[in-house]
């Protein structure tokens, strides 16, 4: 019998319970011993909750009762569940967690601490919500070199965008719906901006590359901009609007970044709609894999809560392999990257725009915007282009999106 | 150091030494120890081959070498394979394969000897080549009861599928030039009638039930019935033809079958295209999610071998779980099993048709075919419709096809 303590009965925390309690034969199997939830940390009461007998409210409890092995970490932060992770790995009990903003903060730190008191730090459902992607490059794709991995993360974004897409409403309207039925919040920032996406790119880049990607260096760009114009160009072209997070092998570097892409029908990535997510490997002998699940929700993050949960119980006193170093990935400057670009200008700047550009643009019409039209560039570097397109103030019609592949 | 022999020196064996040589440095890495190739088994000789030194023609030279702990068996059949393993398993010796026929037929005892020796019996790479299915299914989706697998498990027919889709040929045509460029071999019948899929899906099958699901007993039927019409119907219905592979629970018994099926184009599989491969899994609590990768080739496929060698490697003397009973799982007669069906007739038996399966039949006519019509019943068993079906010799025009969903 292993003990396990749930720090945070929140939607994720109540789904590790609801999941463990109604899988629990598979679970128990699975883990090789039964597994019995001890406490569940938060500091309200749940008077009349099933569980209401395991609740507590004082974190030195569980770190002092020895017959706790395993915490799940389901608070989110980086303040005290920082502190309880860090005091929970210092006491040798495995933390399993959905944290991606500590992960992405201090994942070197905390695996370090795991590996030296002999337990573990686990964080499958901090990236893809319930798609396996942390074990299968932990543990799948280990005789491959990984050059570059693509991701959908965000179930919010990419459900704004599918509904702008398949509706063509407008991103505003697409937002107030997606708060009323509860998939943003109602501070969509961290989503809509795109930060949410880059703590977990930089939980993927560093697996990738083994060394610390530092997520405040990830070049960002959210979907705040993207007007259901440019969605009426994409699907004239054949093609998609979809947040990206990436991280691509460049040299002896490393490019990380966030940003609205217009992707090809032809790409696996360009099925990926509503609250879906999906993460695009390329590695240097199996070439394209990709995993896809749903990225969010209670029940399929906390499934991947568990199945870590699982892993720990079967590696009690042994330290699961994960290469993931302090030392800084040297990033490159997204200035340098070369790709084609798309962008809008009004009637007056096409000739300006032909003259910065060159003839080589390609032009876009849309009947229904016969006032401009959409170019797109041949394959530049981002400095080029900003300084051109730059150039273009006050012909411009809306803004520019890069384009994938 | 941990030496390791490779069974076979063709396509697959040579990727296995291949990606020892190309990725040494990762596969050190991941393994925590270094791995050498000492022995490479073949009866042919291989001279000027820079491994010619480590060509062996006798298995027992290997099987006494303690140093080996770990063989790849890429030598394919049922036949010196089955007795290879046997022996390096009984010796304590883990054993790698891609052998979904070696798998299919002895998986349950092979694991057992294995354990039973304290070593291990890996087959990643015996389903959906390089793409990561086994070890997600063992050690990722742990926390979740799998309801149901579909999957486009082979690369030839998909292939073949996919241009006669894309280029309205016709089967023989494709296969032949399938054939000349080496994605169907000389002697197609293991691809064309689903053989193939078959082994992988009673693999995948019993790793969900974690019973043995006998692939003899699996409702196997290929793609050699398929014409092109039929995919100008799919194209009208918004749909595509794919060869699926599932598995799904049915009350205390499990559905396993091979067909030919109409997938609508809003599926995730039916952007499967090519020689790709995908996975549909549907857990309880996670959903829905996929794998996709590239089903077959050389390097991919050796590199899912190498990653269970590199697994191997991490669990010298340790057996790595893996639930697959002897026990023989309960499988459902396709006959009570219900979906909907397509098939079409000669114009003539159209009011044959109506009078047969009802009023709800709905019609799909088209330009190019103007003496038949298409046909889709409503949800019917397969005995149900086979008998109705049946009523109609003479007035059919071509075959008929499940509709999956």
């Amino acid at each position: 019998m292993i003990k396990i303590a749930v720090l945070g009965y929140g939607t994720v925390g109540s789904g590790v319970v609801e999941v463990i309690e109604k899988n629990r034969d598979m679970v128990n199997k699975k883990s090789g011993e039964e597994l019995e939830i001890k406490y569940i940390l938060d500091l309200r009461e749940f008077p009349g909750d099933p569980y209401e007998s395991k609740i507590v409210h004082d974190f030195g409890r569980i770190l002092a009762d020895d017959e706790v092995r395993i915490l799940c970490e389901t608070m989110g932060g980086v303040g005290a569940a920082y502190d309880f992770t860090r005091q929970a790995l210092a006491a040798g009990k495995s933390v399993c967690t959905s944290n991606k903003e500590l992960v992405a903060a201090h994942g070197p730190e905390l695996l370090a601490l795991a590996r030296e008191h002999c337990c573990n730090y686990l964080f499958e459902a901090s990236v893809g919500g319930g798609i396996p992607i942390i074990r299968p490059l932990n543990y799948s794709l280990t005789a491959e070199r990984i050059e570059a991995i693509t991701g959908i993360l965000n179930g919010t974004t990419n459900y704004i965008l599918s509904k702008m897409e398949y509706e063509g409403a407008d991103y505003d309207a697409v937002l107030r719906e997606a708060q009323e039925k509860g998939y943003a919040e109602r501070n969509p920032e961290a989503d809509v901006e795109g930060h949410d996406a880059c703590r977990k790119i930089a939980i993927l880049s560093s697996l990738m590359t083994g060394k610390n990607v530092d997520y405040r260096k990830i070049y960002t760009e959210g979907i705040t901009k993207v007007e259901p114009l440019d969605f009426a160009y994409a699907k004239q072209m054949g093609m998609s609007i979809k947040l990206l997070a990436l991280s691509k092998e460049a040299g002896d570097k490393t490019l990380a970044m966030v940003s609205p892409f217009l992707i090809d029908a032809g790409h696996p990535l360009h099925m990926v709609n509503g609250v879906f997510n999906a993460v695009f490997v390329r590695g240097n002998m199996l070439g394209d894999s990709m995993y896809y699940g749903r990225g969010a929700g209670k029940l399929p993050t906390a499934s991947a809560v568990v199945s870590d949960v699982i892993d720990c119980a079967r590696h009690i006193g042994k330290v699961i392999m994960c290469f993931w170093d302090a030392e800084e990935a040297d990033l490159l400057s997204i200035d340098q990257v070369e790709r084609r670009f798309f962008f809008r200008v009004k009637t007056e700047g096409r000739e300006k725009a032909a003259e910065l550009f060159g003839r080589e643009l390609k032009e876009v019409r849309l009947a229904s915007a016969p006032d401009e039209c959409g170019l797109v560039t041949s394959v530049m570097t981002e400095a080029d282009f900003a300084e051109r397109y730059g150039k273009l103030a006050g012909v411009t019609a809306g803004g520019r999106l890069r384009i994938e592949g």
